[in-house]
């Protein structure tokens, strides 16, 4: 793995994955004879594996680390703190969990509790019903590969409920240990054949890199298609045909991923554009992925998120009856923001009977998704209804989240478009900028010298000039010629205001530097 | 999917996966016009994930969920319970948390319990410092893929301890979702090759399928070795070589799997034993991958669990420098039975750099493993110590759950040895009885009829008449012409003694019936 080090910027990791965080991993040596090759190398591993890049938690988040490390071994940096801005982890970034949530698992946890009158009795309630559905009523036990039944039940009404009316089943729903799973897992029965028979998998770009990552690792193909940053980051049907028909060239396209509220570009699909695109899907006869874990995450008050679900029931029986849907959420994301459960689900409909079969099969290999994340999605999906005592603390405590994130969105795209040679569309939802960035000729030329993408090398230096840890927009894809970073939004909003004025500061002195 | 039914025993599923659990799927019908071909089809889909078999959740347990629904409906049955012996699921058979993890998950779940008085300071303390290890001291956080660094330095502390003192450094811990993520990450990552140059996998036979289903899923080729049935399922370093030099010829042969205690066998390694598959291993650059899951759960006392990277260090620099070696434990099985935490552990051992930085890639595609299994696993690694306040209690219950676990398994081995035409092992460790059974030629004629294992078709025929729902031996792999079924052999003792005699009158009738 080639790794720069230029005095000009002080340490920098090249493109590769990250070192071990310690310096500990010794040369093999053996007192015992000359050290021997060892049977698993670069050269022997499994090239898929070999092939996967995932920026979000690549060499730019090391040298965070490293650098954190350096901060408290007392090394003088130009700042004090290294702010990592890189994933959406909300409680990270100091965001409270919802009381009720925690309450509800702590309950199931340690059922002793239920004894407790500190305990809200709502709280109680959800607890009692969700160890019902365990075996030995403990979140110790197995549940079902699917998941716990009752959970899963509440999840089909929380759809329902969500989609109007529109009817869910709570058979096509399995829990998963998050989206990132569940979606690897779709993928993973979707992949088959080789050379022009092998199985394209179309992708928005930018993405969100756990796509590519996936397909790299099935060995499937990645089909390209771009969003319109001059619109917004809007899909445009149009885009998917071009890109499908080059595609055929070289593959067999069969899915289709689609990021709504979208990852990292935040632009919230209209209801016309889904249309289009399940028309499209109909007509291509595509499986379609649906990413939806940021559904609750969209702010300004003339955007509204449509679940594809509900728009392919809208559109009439030859579609909902026919086309092949899979769909994503997770606790990690919304309001909630519990990424350490790895709580998730996915909705998945109009699947060959005998493929559920197989699907149920392939996920009971790995027994079941953690149990107290399971609890975790049911509150998320079941959270207190206005005639229940914890309603007005949920209420206020979840409405609080979404308005500071609405008002950090709309800050965070007006500073940065007040900034030369920056660029930022509107955050329409999720938690992240994904601002297009000037880069200088200069920059690019001594980046590429270094065989450094041009803004990998930019993020580089902000990280190591502001301690602020910032992703590539290479990491998720771009038009050519193009550079962005992706930045989450989920700071408290004075830190933000801070972390957003030394960007700036950081890329009025590039720009000065290298033009 | 064929599915048998004749008279003489009731509804029958084949060896096909389990059919949904509701009678809801309907067949695809669209009011708007005829039904389209569906894009995944058992024809198009992934033929590695087709090929998968995983018979501890399999057919039979899906029988005994519709047996369940049935007993609810008011439908008769010659029993009033079905038993689910299928799988190490101990919470589910009615054994109790043990209260001190529960206390500190707790703790770190809900952190408002930290001023509850009723909590005591040992687990109070853990539960702080577990949460400091946590972003924003919120197990609602991201941790680092490989995991908590704080948990992991208890793990590699507790390895230390576990081996007298053989160092163990936590960057070489990886904490994981339960031990078969881990396993199937580490196959994932040395699979590679076609045609002759396919990485070859040994495994032992009888096996646990999460083996023969991972490869399948990898399209690695399973390379089996038959552990000694007459010798208490032994491991003879002959059979390796046998089974590596046949192998050759078909495949790269690059990994040995070991499962100590065993699982579904139950033998516990002899530490002369472990030497030699070592010294095999290194002779042959194998990568050893030692499932050590049972590691608690160990009953003579003659028998002691040695682990294998104690008697790798005490073999010498030449080995315990140049030997790869990932070993794995986990919170599900031992004495706390904690599976669906889904928390875990691997320590991999020379590994190279290189490696140690694509496998860190590899994991954080996933993010990182539940960060509430990762709290399990630490109070799994760090329980009370003898000065401290939980210290009595931990010990009474701990000490209740292994000897009772003890006892069971004496008695189990005892009384199907009493029976004609069974024959069971001693069970050294783990959870599992796997007597070999006699079946009758009739029947076996009857099973083969209707393209069903004899084995399976024994079981399915205990599970109609009694309730009983036992794995049959070939979804583990068997020496032709024998036949098994395991059955865990944690239900509560007079349960047991109650399920054991009716097995024993299914088996006397069914001998009857056939001969």
């Amino acid at each position: 793995m080639k790794r720069l080090r230029f005095s000009v910027i002080g340490a920098i990791s090249a493109s590769g994955p990250c070192r071990a965080a310690s310096t500990t991993v010794p040369a093999p040596h053996a007192p015992g004879g000359p050290p021997r090759p060892r049977t698993l190398t670069l050269q022997s591993m499994n090239p898929c594996v070999r092939a996967v890049e995932y920026a979000v938690r690549g060499p730019i988040v090391c040298r965070a680390g490293e650098l954190e490390r350096e901060l408290l071994g007392g090394i003088k940096k130009p700042f004090s703190e290294v702010i990592k801005a890189n994933i959406g982890d909300a409680h990270a970034m100091g965001q409270q969990p919802i009381t009720f949530l925690r309450q509800v698992v702590a309950l199931c946890t340690y059922p002793d509790l239920l004894d407790n009158p500190h305990f809200p009795e709502d709280a109680k309630q959800r607890a009692s019903r969700i160890l019902q559905g365990c075996g030995g009523q403990s979140l110790g036990s197995y549940s079902a590969s699917q998941g716990v039944n009752c959970i899963r039940e509440d999840v089909a009404m929380y759809i329902e409920r969500r989609d109007g009316g529109v009817p869910a089943d709570p058979d096509n729903i399995y829990l998963t240990t998050g989206a990132s799973d569940g979606i690897a897992s779709i993928l993973k029965i979707l992949v088959s054949g080789g050379g022009k028979s092998r199985t394209g998998v179309m992708i928005p770009i930018p993405q969100y890199p756990l796509y590519s990552a996936a397909i790299s690792e099935l060995g499937a193909v990645q089909v390209n298609y771009y969003l319109d940053e001059d619109n917004c980051w809007a899909l445009d049907v149009n885009e998917l045909h071009r890109a499908l028909k080059a595609a055929k060239e070289y593959c067999s396209p069969k899915v289709l991923c689609i990021i709504n509220p979208g990852n990292p570009t935040g632009q919230v699909q209209s209801r016309r554009c889904i249309e289009d695109v399940i028309h499209f899907a109909w007509e291509e006869n595509l499986f379609l992925l649906a990413d939806e874990v940021y559904q609750d995450n969209v702010y300004p008050e003339d955007c509204q998120f449509h679940s594809f679900k509900k728009v392919l029931y809208e559109m009439g029986p030859e579609y909902f009856n026919n086309v092949e849907l899979a769909s994503f959420h997770s606790t990690s994301k919304g309001y909630m923001g519990e990424c350490g459960y790895r709580g998730g689900y996915m909705e998945v409909i109009n699947l060959h009977p005998e493929i559920r079969e197989q699907l149920l099969k392939m996920l009971s290999v790995r027994l079941c998704p953690p149990v107290s994340g399971q609890a975790a999605m049911d509150v998320v999906v079941n959270p207190p209804r206005p005639e229940e005592e914890s309603y007005e603390q949920f209420i206020r405590e979840k409405e609080t989240v979404l308005s500071t994130l609405a008002t950090k969105a709309k800050l965070t795209e007006d500073l940065f478009n007040k900034v030369p040679g920056i660029q930022c569309n509107p955050l329409q939802g999720a938690m992240y900028a994904f601002p297009r960035i000037f880069i200088p000729l200069k920059a690019i030329q001594i980046a590429k010298d270094h065989e450094m993408a041009p803004d990998m090398f930019y993020c580089m230096r902000l990280l190591e000039e502001t301690g602020i840890c910032v992703v590539p927009g290479s990491g998720f894809g771009q038009r050519d010629g193009t550079y962005h970073f992706r930045m989450t939004i989920l700071p408290p909003a004075e830190k933000l205001v801070v972390l957003l004025e030394k960007v700036k500061a950081f890329h009025m002195k590039f720009l000065e530097e290298y033009s």
